[in-house]
């Protein structure tokens, strides 16, 4: 039996653990032979040495083999999931689950909550009266089936010492390390069951990752473990400087979704969202509705994809689901099949308040840290795992970067449970926008597709 | 109230924590209030980024304040310990601490237990019948104003931070940090309220520490926390390749101890006993029995150490302590004010093996390490804090790297509780001597001398 502290040392040390090491210390540590102490002490030389991709590999595989690997081999399409790494306003699971499952996949979606200033999938979806986030599998494989997708919470079973691992770097300032990230997104997106994934990578001020490059390694090191457990992975660097959309709450990103599943979306939101859908459509080997391109080639020259290539966007893509309703209808048949009221009121705020623009001028920049921080003091975040959000809080960002303004016209919209939630939210707001006398350069908001391991040569159109 | 997580990070990322941030950690941790995991991740993240000397004068200082600073005003002799960062084979403090005493100085040296391969003062001691390693804090004074000598173990109320920091040190791979072995130290040498300190660091490969470098930087860290807090520190840097004598064990160490005393002790034991023993006396102001040189220059030119300027060695020096028996008197003292009787019989091994010399030549290396080890798993130290020791277990080398030795000649004698502890050790002995047809280079014993910080110019003579 390996020794802990010997372990320890080796890592410290800049020497690289064996397979047997790694799997014997997850096992030890998820049964708890190993102390909190000892691994946030390995945590934290992870931090510092990293991990190989040997390591890497046994280390997401050994979190994998600590729970159970859902069998979706039941649901009657080919499933596909995405996972974002957590922006400001990013509610395209919301339109993209449903708007995908209606071009012929299944979405099995397993989330998990917010925690700090950018929001949760299933916080968001718990203000819709009655929707329930707590599965059992059996009810999720019967959503999936039925509805063509399901946004639920993970179960206990899957990926156990990735709770438990997460929960540890959470409280010892171990987070921010790119194996350590990548092997836990991986190992609960793997355990889920899903034949393919779609990885949307954030960068900007109000992502995780603030920069290109190690949202590139990120992005590269998760498509690479992917691929090395048998699920088919791409993955998209999105921006993530301002909002996505103007929504940024619970109930008000409900709305948002709603809105951009009837054809009447933002259009930064149906951008990214439809960049996706393309991506997990030819993953799944179904019709992209794209010309021919990059996202649109399939396992092999024989596959349905390719068949569609030169076709203009037609009836089975993704942007003609949107528009005629048959996205909005997978929508609310999942959130009936989870027990949810589609057509309920949403909660509506008792406080609201308004930010103006202080001069006239165009809205250069709108930080969307600063707008997720103010959510988040307005209620629509937690400090604590064990916190409850305020469903009907939130941000909305009347004006967007690029806009023109006039002096003294509404921004940003603050809505809270209590006026004083207001008042700190304002604070976070201060230095949150720029106000110039020049329109400001808007860039791409799809910055470049890491594609598969096997896929080498394809590069994001220009 | 600082955030723990934002102070690993802030250490992770190599910002360096302000003097309140270390204070209200080291409190909160020593309180509770800060848990095993996060101190955990903080002590890898310094092992990586280290402490700046500001860093690491609050960190030492909150760790003096966690407990109680001894007040040894009332000892009627200057005060002056000594600490060694431990070897293999070490009794020095068994013949230093009544020798310095016996030339007027006081020595209040608190001690821990052994753990590993190199052995505890207290164990040893602990192998005379009757022998008390604990004392409340008037007995530890009582004694040493009698005896002028006292060895005891540190109270529970001397650095209490270090006492948990330590044990947390040592199952989490995190021990080998200079600024935290430094702080270590130091806290508890500073508590125990001695006016001065002699730091005895060992080097090579029966060391803590093999590179001379890294035990240079040492010294040199704990000679200024010394005089950061008042207390006058300087450190010899000695050679630890090979035991310290010929005995490692328990008894057979005390025993090899009196007959130092009673000036019958082999040479190198002898040495480094009596240039700790100038050093000492030197920073007590006392007379060293040395010519005028660098360890015997005192606080200023009309201290009394300066009054001996070109002295031969005279009967008030540790030589002549040694050689007259005052020094043996009062070891014999400080035992009995203990409650020992040093003129009870020691206990002896129920068996004994002996390596021997495979073939003749000169014997030109006997591994410190190795015979550490051996000597530990006849019984002489322990795995865990809570094991007990033997006794009576040991090693004896008969033969010392330097010396002639004949084809079949004993080079090693073993001692144990059992037979099969008797084959471990033997085990533990492959590859650690060897025997050629070349007398070896046996270098200096005394490698290098640290100043005090005042004190810049001075160097070992060469």
């Amino acid at each position: 039996m390996p020794d802990m502290v010997e372990l320890i040392r080796a890592k410290r040390e800049g020497r690289r653990l064996a397979d047997g090491e790694i799997r014997w210390l997850i096992d030890a540590y998820t049964g708890g032979a190993v102390a909190d102490e000892q691994m946030s002490a390995l945590l934290m030389a992870i931090c510092f040495r990293g991990l190989d991709p040997a390591e890497l590999r046994a280390w997401t595989a050994a979190m994998i083999e600590s729970g159970e690997r859902l069998d979706l081999s039941a649901v009657p399409a080919p499933t596909v999931d995405k996972h974002s790494t957590g922006g400001v306003g990013d509610k395209v699971s919301l339109v993209l689950a449903p708007l995908v499952a209606s071009c012929g996949a299944a979405v099995p979606q397993l989330s998990g909550r917010g925690l700090g200033h950018t929001g949760g999938t299933l916080d968001k979806l718990e203000s819709i009266p009655g929707w329930r986030a707590e599965l059992t599998n059996a009810e999720m494989i019967s959503v999936l089936s039925s509805a063509g997708c399901v946004i639920c919470a993970a179960g206990q079973g899957l990926a156990p010492a990735d709770r438990k691992l997460y929960a540890l770097r959470d409280v010892t300032g171990t987070v921010e390390s790119i194996p350590l990230i990548a092997s836990s997104i991986m190992s609960k997106k793997i355990a889920e069951g899903t034949a393919a994934l779609v990885l949307d990578v954030k960068v900007g001020s109000g992502a995780f990752m603030p920069d290109i490059d190690q949202a590139r390694l990120l992005a590269q090191t998760m498509v690479t473990l992917g691929e090395e457990h048998g699920v088919r992975t791409t993955a998209l660097l999105t921006r993530m400087d301002t909002p996505l959309g103007r929504a940024v709450g619970n109930a008000v990103e409900v709305e948002e979704a709603v809105a951009t599943l009837a054809g009447a979306g933002p259009p930064d939101l149906a951008e990214v969202t439809l960049a996706l859908a393309a991506e997990m459509l030819a993953l799944a080997g179904l019709p992209t509705g794209l010309p021919a391109g990059p996202a649109d080639a399939a396992p092999g020259p024989a596959g349905p994809a390719a068949a569609l290539a030169d076709a203009a966007p037609g009836p089975a893509g993704p942007a003609a689901a949107l528009a005629d309703g048959r996205a909005l209808d997978r929508y609310r048949a999942m959130i009936r099949a989870q027990h949810g009221d589609p057509d309920a009121p949403l909660p509506q705020a008792a406080h609201t308040d308004v930010v103006a623009a202080p001069e006239a001028g165009w809205l250069r920049r709108l930080d969307a840290r600063a707008v997720g921080v103010a959510a988040w003091r307005l209620g629509a975040g937690r400090a604590r795992k064990e916190d409850l959000v305020s469903p009907a809080a939130g941000v909305i960002c009347l004006a967007k970067p690029g806009d023109r303004v006039e002096r003294g016209q509404p921004l940003l919209e603050l809505r809270g449970d209590a006026g004083s939630r207001c008042t700190a939210a304002r604070e976070a707001l201060a230095g949150a926008f720029e106000i110039g006398p020049r329109a400001p350069d808007i860039g791409p908001l799809i910055l470049e597709r890491i594609p598969a391991a096997a896929d080498g040569s394809r590069q994001l159109p220009g």
